[in-house]
């Protein structure tokens, strides 16, 4: 039994400073674990009481006979590291430390911490917290919490759950307890001192009888960690929604590049997350529904959503929110229409949603077959069945659903506005789906459709992600890199950029620009300049001699007034790029994920409406195209005022060529942005590059 | 007492065809009126019956003695007609009529339905239905209804819901009792044969009993009835909050103008509600949420929201929530701060959102404390207080509350994850707002912002509105106007339109363009191409007399080509005009609201993102000013990537005169499109146009 087994499942468990004060925070944990049956050992340890209750309490924990896996800590923080020592000399293997007075208090509990998780390291023991709410393995009644949460009943079920924060976390388990929704675990990792969100997650996910993870996060630390366990919750099947709060405004750092700023902490944890299947949730009662319907159906194999209900306005509103959603609300085919007027009298339109009207509660039959037969259309991948109140029948419709169920190959949601609770819970026992409003439903099946999808993707893209060379590159000192040298790293990358020619003088230009071919474009080249617009270091459209020359000395000229200490190397010679599409493709160094891609459309898609895509580096070409996808402005690409579709391949290649420079380059990154890249119908072109490194 | 009074609240009550068998349609509407305390009188109608419980049963309506004031009706839809002529001679002033079989079942169902709808209106009846559950008047404890919702108690409250569905309506009211949220009304206006949303919500709102209007509509046929009530509503400060379903698909009609192709339904009803204060709900948690506050709320006189917090994660993800929806979450005054640190230990953060931590439950006064302070301070409008679980504490948070609310002078919200019942029926019984998300919570602040701020914006522009003059035009016949006539009616509605010359030659052609100064653009003109572009019949950018003669001939043979029997009228010569953001404004006759006028950002706005705002015409400018802070590319009108800001005065001022002759227009609007429209830093200029009258 390693650590984190004994923290989450031990065989006895030990209580420091046990209180026979039920009520206090050290006797709450022992009253739970004996009132809710905890079967293996229980050693209270307390030098001022003899026995509390039935059972013997020692004086330390050297006085306990026998092995101790876990260990509860609710002591003063003081002597909280001494404590963890004498528990390592007595081979327990993990602690869950309640107590507060760490890191969350200043520089001193800070400091203190560290101590303690020194302790625990050197100890050879797991520590959960400090400052924190514990633990709850539902399956084994392991009740190592005084939260409030366990006063009531904590039957287990197939979710796990790990929050950062106690209070919120509490309440998501209040509200899935009220949705009679077992939560197999619950883990509130407090300051995360050692065992963090992803550790525990992992932990979690590892044990068989969960079927989902719901996690609540409120500052993460290590990102790759995360994707890690994202991996292996894709491996497993097993679906993993998180929330996370800290959308806005943390992220708004100070940045040479489009990149950077846009960068924003949220913008690169949704993208990165969406890249290996993890769903997010928008709010806590959003996240239940999903893990409701991910612990009670299957995946489906497509996008066809199937409605039935007992209102036509239900129906209408559930299209509508699914058709936002990116879901099919497919016409059923001419055989299912056929078979439902058999069954729903007086039907006439072309169904789907189908209304059954109050009908059904005096000929119950109808709605059980109605969902067969929708569900049964080869358009319809996932069913939502709507109805409400009924409470006098609650008996006939539970019925119906256990045999529809029975049947069923293909998922369905039970949407059952204002239910009697007597029917939600007979529902969820049965292993049936059901949430409370047509929207919730609605979303659900899409965050079904849409893991499905994440998840075929994922593993269809496997051996290409694995695949994935990481050029070695040999890479200058850090500061922006100059143009040419950029050019070069890149180009080694995969990476296609216009030609450039470097030239000391207005005749070298003239002979570059003949070479390259009329019109070109003139750049300033200096290490000291990285913004060369800004420097009125550029001209575009020259289309002749005179033109360069003038360019020329008007360049130099305002690049000394611009920056008169600025060392000049010359003046930059590209042909002009055509393109029917302006990109910006760009790398940067996230604090939490390390090398992230970003790709949207130049202009105000960036500037104004902040339509980008982030991944983690590196990306398929493949998953570079599942970024395209994901642009509202996407529409652009496939030729929109008569234009003709870019060249897709090209420009996701390019996306992928980009994240391997990215990944090669690691934590000497800081940031490299290609603005504008120009995409046609053929080939895909940065046109400007800078690259900055550290 | 006229008929919608007798509807909703009648001295006496006839029901036709009433059952001794309280099971029944007919016998279940009797039970109700007798089990919840009717006052009025009771006449039971049935031949078959002497009496009916201690009630005597009257053979016929004849028969009835002393007045009545409403007749319940659920006989066979085939003897309705005659029924309704019978309660007429009785004078009988409204009529509820439960039966089905009427519009609901095809054509001979809708001839029916208007046999039954002229005799009641030759009878001098209102009439709710046919096929409704009919109503519900809690204050009065008439319940002329069959509906299931009638089973459960139906206490009465400041809200009044109106329905068109009564499957879906059931299932609101029922959620509405679930929250302790009591209807003072609830009516099903089922088929709408004659009294309708807009008249059954416009009597409820009359009452001063209500205070907030709740709505759920399916398929509206008065859209200017609708803005009608919604003016009524703001005059009297009452909200009326409204869920619509239909939002895509329907309004897919083909259309010859941009404007046509985005008038779908729902962009239409979107932005006519807006402009006259109807807050619209996503779905029915949405609604019943901001009928909550503006039940128990007052209205905050700015956007700034302050958030008090158990937990640092709840406060993170509402302040989140907040930025997203446009509220300000404002760091707290200095002082504000210090009288903070006063009563939260420990407090060292900038505040907003306030995390008073858990230890609010030792010590509830600093709950108390906190919430009054972070109201007090100036920035702060409206407060949101958040809180989780407590089932230990309901009584003593509730007194805080209390405390709370006796000294606010702002509004304020009560966030209680997994709260327990009794919290929030204490709560409610008390009109403090409570409810069960942070997201929600947040939701329901930034509708009663945004409500206030709709309401005073209504009430300044009063003047304005009433100020406006419709010009009086004298309009040609039927189809697309000639340019230069609908450039002149346009000019004679306040609309600056591009100079425009009608040329028969190419020597007339580079006489007008030598007068109106090179560079200068050709178009064809013919009554019989609308799309002047798509018959390759425009050329622009011509420099010189060369390409003036050029360009004349080309677009003549492209006409001809293009449409051979074509009239073709000439060529117009126009100047080139200049603008930095390029708009389309028009004009569409929608079937339900008439002329409305729209905006967006030209191009991808509007053709790939459909970032548009419509209202009924005519506007002030002031609120056409209100129509671009709704596009999300409003940004750019303000100047990006280094432009200067348009004319925005002279904008609205456009878009206020396109309304005008759009009001002047009326019935025989077809469509209008003004594309592109240029806007510079000063001036805005329509540069091609498309009118098409009916």
């Amino acid at each position: 039994m390693n650590g984190l087994q004994a923290l989450l499942n031990p065989g006895s468990i030990a209580i420091l400073g046990a209180s026979a004060d039920l009520t206090k925070v050290n006797g709450r944990t022992l009253k739970y674990l004996l009132a809710k049956g905890y079967a293996g050992r229980i050693f209270p340890v307390n030098p001022k009481y003899q026995a509390i209750g039935e059972l013997q309490c020692y004086p330390g924990i050297a006085a306990v006979p026998g092995p101790v896996d876990l260990a509860i800590v609710a002591l003063p923080a003081a002597l909280v590291p001494d404590a963890l020592r004498d528990l390592g000399k007595h081979g327990v293997k993990a602690a869950v430390v309640f107590s507060s007075g760490f890191a969350e208090t200043g520089a001193a509990g800070r400091a203190l911490e560290r101590e303690a998780v020194a302790a625990a390291r050197e100890s050879g023991l797991r520590l959960c917290g400090p400052n924190c709410l514990g633990l709850i393995n539902a399956f084994d009644k392991v009740i190592a919490t005084f939260g409030q949460f366990a006063d009531g009943e904590t039957p287990a079920g197939p979710v796990g759950f790990v929050t950062q924060s106690g209070a919120f976390g509490t309440a998501i388990a209040a509200l899935a307890r009220r949705r009679s929704m077992g939560l197999g675990y619950f883990i509130n990792t407090g300051n995360e001192g050692d065992v963090d969100f992803v550790q525990a997650m992992r932990a979690v996910l590892g044990d068989p009888r969960i079927k989902v993870g719901a996690g609540y996060i409120e500052g993460l630390k290590d990102g790759p960690g995360l994707l890690g366990l994202a991996d292996f919750a894709l491996e497993q099947g097993k679906p993993l929604v998180v929330t996370k709060v800290g959308k806005t405004g943390a992220g708004a750092r100070a940045a040479a590049s489009h990149t950077g700023a846009l960068a924003g902490a949220d913008h690169v944890f949704d993208g990165a997350i969406r890249g290996h299947g993890i769903v997010r949730a928008r709010n806590e009662e959003h996240m239940l529904d999903m893990v409701e319907v991910f612990a009670n159906c299957g995946l489906p194999g497509g996008c066809g959503l199937g409605i039935v209900t007992q209102s036509g306005g239900a129906g209408v509103l559930m299209a509508d929110r699914a058709e936002e959603l990116g879901l099919k609300v497919p016409v059923l085919s001419a055989a299912t229409q056929e078979e439902l007027k058999q069954v729903i009298p007086g039907f006439g339109a072309a169904g789907n949603p189908v209304d059954v009207t109050g009908q059904f509660v005096a000929e119950p039959a109808l709605l059980r077959d109605s969902v067969r037969i929708v569900l049964s259309d080869p358009g319809v991948h996932v069913g939502i069945v709507w109805l409400q109140l009924m409470d006098a029948y609650v008996d006939v419709l539970i019925k119906i659903f256990e045999e529809i169920q029975a049947g069923a190959t293909k998922p369905f949601i039970v949407c059952w506005v204002a239910a009697p609770d007597a029917a939600l819970k007979a529902l969820r026992e049965r292993g049936i789906a059901v949430l409370r409003g047509a929207e919730p439903a609605v979303d659900a099946a899409a965050a079904l459709v849409n893991y499905a999808e994440a998840r075929r993707y994922w593993l269809a893209d496997r051996e290409a992600r694995t695949a994935l060379q990481v050029p070695r590159l040999d890479l200058p000192q850090a500061g922006p890199v100059a143009s040419l040298a950029a050019q070069k790293l890149l180009n080694e990358s995969g990476v296609a950029t216009a030609r450039a020619v470097l030239t000391p003088t207005g005749d070298a230009a003239v002979a570059a620009a003949r070479k390259l071919g009329y019109p070109v474009a003139l750049k300033i080249e200096s290490p000291d300049i990285p913004h060369k617009t800004e420097a009125q270091g550029v001209r575009l459209g020259l289309a002749n001699e005179t033109a360069v020359r003038a360019a020329f000395i008007a360049i130099l000229n305002n690049a000394r007034r611009y920056r008169p200490e600025a060392r000049l190397d010359g003046v930059i010679v590209q042909p002009m790029a055509r393109g029917d599409v302006e990109l910006v493709i760009g790398l940067q160094n996230d604090p939490v994920f390390g090398v992230v891609v970003m790709v949207g459309l130049g202009g105000i898609h960036i500037e104004v409406l902040k339509d980008v895509a982030f991944r983690k580096a590196p990306v398929t070409p493949a998953e570079a195209g599942r970024m395209l996808d994901e642009l509202r402005s996407r529409a652009i690409l496939a030729g929109v005022r008569g234009k003709p579709p870019v060249d897709r391949e090209a420009l996701t290649q390019m996306i992928s060529a980009v994240s391997m420079f990215g990944a090669a380059a690691g934590a000497r990154l800081n940031e490299l942005d290609l603005n504008p890249v120009l995409a046609g119908t053929e080939g895909v072109t940065a046109v400007d590059w800078l690259m900055v490194l550290r």
